[in-house]
Order: structure tokens, then sequence, then C-alpha cells
């Protein structure tokens, strides 16, 4: 089987790196040539080209590109690849992509491959990044079975964990669990941020341990990557913004009403349900 | 010079050890026999028991009770020590502690030692637990200059990093850093619990990683130490909890109104400052 990959960032290498191992021929493509070179000196491609033209005889396509550029790919790929072959994606919300996607290629597939590291581009690449990790796959009433089978078996042979969602119901997942927390932590940083006396910002920043870094990870990483979860994914992220906030709502009306025993059980919840969120 | 400790926790433990090792004779009081045993056994005291009046010819005592326990304990001790014996406490919070205690005993110093562990209890301490670490000293107008001066000398034999506030100032600077973090945390956890789909519900729990791992980690933490920060800081707490409301909106109304421009401004902000709060 001839494998494409167009965008060699951290996904896109990982997936080259862990395929071609795997035997497959791996044909990338990528916008930059150092970065082509970077991907045949580490043996993740067979061949990488900038010109899409290199992928027109391969069985499938893993778009691997930023949000933005995935529908904008799939159109110009249309042009360069056999009816047949199979076109799939790696974009971490669903929704905005996969109606559209299935109207330009019908042998689409979307998925999501729920790997990362902190750490971007190609030089973050490595094998084995994807196992034990989830791989999403989210076909929908018209998407071609035997192309979902077709990602089925290979996101299992880079020894994901599959699940299978409509795009609708991953996008209100990763909301919940990706989205809505970078949204929480950075809003953490920017309330800390706004103290007026200095002396007061000054000791706190000097206080701060593991509890604060913990907590305001996320929400102090990726600018972009934050705007593009907020703009791909505005409808179900807005949803988790309101439940959130009668939540802080909720809290902050139990502490001023010093009632201490709801809070206590509201706590207790916490304790007794994250681990649940947390099973590997 | 003779040490005291009331309550042979985590942190009562902890400082045991480390004052011992340095040559103090140590005397330890704990409610329960068997932690007066493992406090002998483990040489983190030279005389441990159930009763103040071991504490009577000490120069100095820790209490590292519970919060609620401090001034209580202060009380009885009253009773027990010669007027120069200086005491000082390890509370989380200080304005609640502080006034009042310097009121029942003049040597009395307020100060929070800021080092922690998952695990509590004496099983968990350790040696060396204080090294590198805040220590906040927080005297006040009528606070004893000789008893302030003898606590700074301990805190840094641990070789903590010693910081001078008022106890006012340090319970705003730790609501932002320490308390205001569980009550975001904890909505976070409270806020994915209550998706009305059970299917997403599921998912969201499969597709749980890193982020959210790190993001509720401490809202789902110990319940009882949760609400001993919102009992005892609530003031200080609850203008942190409004602050941050006004920022939780604020981020959704940039997302509401597709301002991608000052959404990215905003965590541009937060990556650059967040590292201010992590200097080691």
């Amino acid at each position: 089987m001839k494998i494409g990959i167009v965008g060699l960032g951290l996904i896109g290498g990982c997936l080259g790196l862990d395929l071609r191992q795997l035997g497959y021929q791996v044909y990338g493509v990528a916008r930059r040539s150092h970065t082509c070179q970077a991907a045949l000196a580490a043996g993740a491609v067979d061949q990488a080209s900038s010109d899409l033209g290199l992928l027109q005889a391969t069985d499938v396509v893993f778009v691997c590109t930023p949000m933005a550029a995935i529908l904008p790919t799939i159109e110009q790929l249309a042009k360069h690849l056999a009816a047949e072959t199979v076109i799939t994606d790696v974009g971490s919300v669903k929704g905005a992509i996969v109606h559209e996607a299935t109207q330009l290629w019908p042998r689409f597939v979307g998925a999501h491959p729920m790997s990362g590291k902190a750490e971007a581009g190609f030089q973050a690449a490595q094998r084995d990044l994807f196992v034990g990790n989830p791989y999403v796959i989210t076909p929908v009433a018209t998407s071609d079975a035997q192309a979902v089978a077709l990602v089925d078996e290979l996101a299992r042979s880079v020894r994901s964990q599959l699940f299978y969602c409509s795009p609708e119901d991953h996008d209100r997942a990763v909301a919940w669990i990706s989205h809505l927390p970078v949204m929480v932590s950075a809003s953490l940083i920017q309330a800390c941020l706004k103290e007026p006396d200095a002396a007061v910002a000054q000791l706190a920043q000097n206080l701060a341990s593991s509890g604060f870094r913990d907590t305001s990870r996320v929400g102090g990483g990726n600018p972009e990557l934050g705007v593009m979860m907020a703009q791909f994914n505005r409808q179900a992220l807005l949803q988790t913004l309101e439940h959130y906030r009668h939540q802080i709502e909720h809290l902050t009306h139990l502490i001023e009403a010093q009632d201490w025993a709801n809070l206590e059980k509201v706590l207790l919840e916490n304790q007794t349900h994250r681990p649940d969120f947390l099973v590997e």
C-alpha cells in the first residue's frame, strides 16, 4: 500500500516514521524543502516533495496540515488523486471539516489521533507516539465503509486505541476535556495578572508552586492553537463555558453563604469522579 | 535550644526530622500515642507525649495542627509555657490566626512554610522537605522582634527561602496562586460531570488526557483542605473569584464576537507572563 502524507509536522512526521517502519511506502508533501529533506533523512518518507502531484498513485492520503488548511488541501488533492484513493485528516475539530470534506471527496474519512507533545514540528517527530492513545474516527451517514475500514486498519497498525462517534459528539467531548480547560486555565492567569497591588502581585509570583503551575499550564500554551480551538469549535466551546460559569457562580455562592457542608459535598464528588477521566 | 512541636503530621514531622538532625532537642506532642511512637522510632523527636505539659521547658513551639485547632492549641499552651517561650504556627492562612494569637501570646510569630506533598500524616514525613521552598513570616506591629528573629533563624536552618509580609498580603497572594486554582479546577470537574448526554459524557472520559489531568488536579484533591481554605480565607478568595468570573466572561465574549485578534492577544500575554510565576 502506498500512503501519502500532506504536512510533515509532528503528527504527519510521526505517522510517516511508524507507517514506513511497518513496511508501507510513504510519500510526503511539505511546503518547505528543508522539511522534505529532514523527513527523508530521518526515514519518515520514501519520497518527499512540495508538489501534491507526488501523491497521485497513493491508496490513502493523511491530511496533517493545520485546521485552516485541511479543506483547501482536499480541494487541491482532488485534482491529483484517483477516485478510489481514500483521504483522511487528523484535525482536532471534526464538525467544521467532515461534512464539507465528504462532499469534496466521497472517500473522505474524518479522524482525530489524540496524541501530542509540548514541542511541535517535524523535529519533534518520534516513533510510537500513537501507542495506547485514542484515535477517534468520525464517520457520517454517507461515509464509504471500505474507506472507513482502511483508516481503522492503519490507526490500529500504529497501535492506537480506536473510538467511533459522530463529528458533533467528538466536538462536544473535546470541548469539555481539551478546549474548555484551555479557557479555564487562561482565565486564571489573566485574573492573577490583574491584581492591582504590586506588592501582592509580586508575592503571588514568588509563592506560586505546583498547584498554580498545573492549573495554569494549558492556559499559558501556544496562542495560535488556543485561537484555532475557539474558532473551529466555537459553538460547543461556548456551551461548555456557559455550564462552567454556572459552576463558578455556584461555588462562589456556597462560599458566600458559608455553606461548608455543600462545598465539601462538591469537592468530595470531584475527588470520587475525577479518576473516571484518567483511566489509561 | 529546646524545640516543641504540636501536631506530628507531615509538616510537624518534617520539622522534627530536620531540626533534630541540626542538633536541637525536639519535644513532640501528638494526640495519638501511635503517632508519638512512630515519631520516636523515626528519630523525629527526642521525647513525645499526648500531654502539652511536655513542652514546659521549651524555648520555641511550632504549632503544626490543622487550621481550626491552632488558636485553641495556643490557648492551652499558654497554661504550660514560660512567658519568654516563642510560639509560631505553620497555618496556610494568616489573617484569621495572627492577630488573635498575638493577643493570646505576645511572643507569637505567624508563619507559613509553603512545602507539601500529595501524602499527608507523619508516615509521609521526610528530611529536607523545606529546602528551597518559601517560608513566609507575617509579623504585625506588635510582634516581638527577638521572637521574629528566632523563627527566621530556624526557618533558614531548614534551608527555606524567607519572605516577609503582612498577614493580609499573604492571604491575598495565596488566594491567587493556591486557593483560587482549587475552585477554578473544582468547577471544571463539576461542569464536565454535568454533561446531560451520556454518550458524550462517556466519550469525554475516554478522551481526557494530560490537559484535563493537569487542569483538574487540585480541584480533585482533599475536600477538607479545600473547605478549610474557603473557610479561613473566605474574603480574599471571594475577591479573586469575582475577578476570575470577569475573565471567564471576557473570554466568552471574545469567542462569541469571534474577536480572534484579541483572543490571541490574551493568550500571548499568558504565554509571556506565566513563566514569571514559575521562577525557582
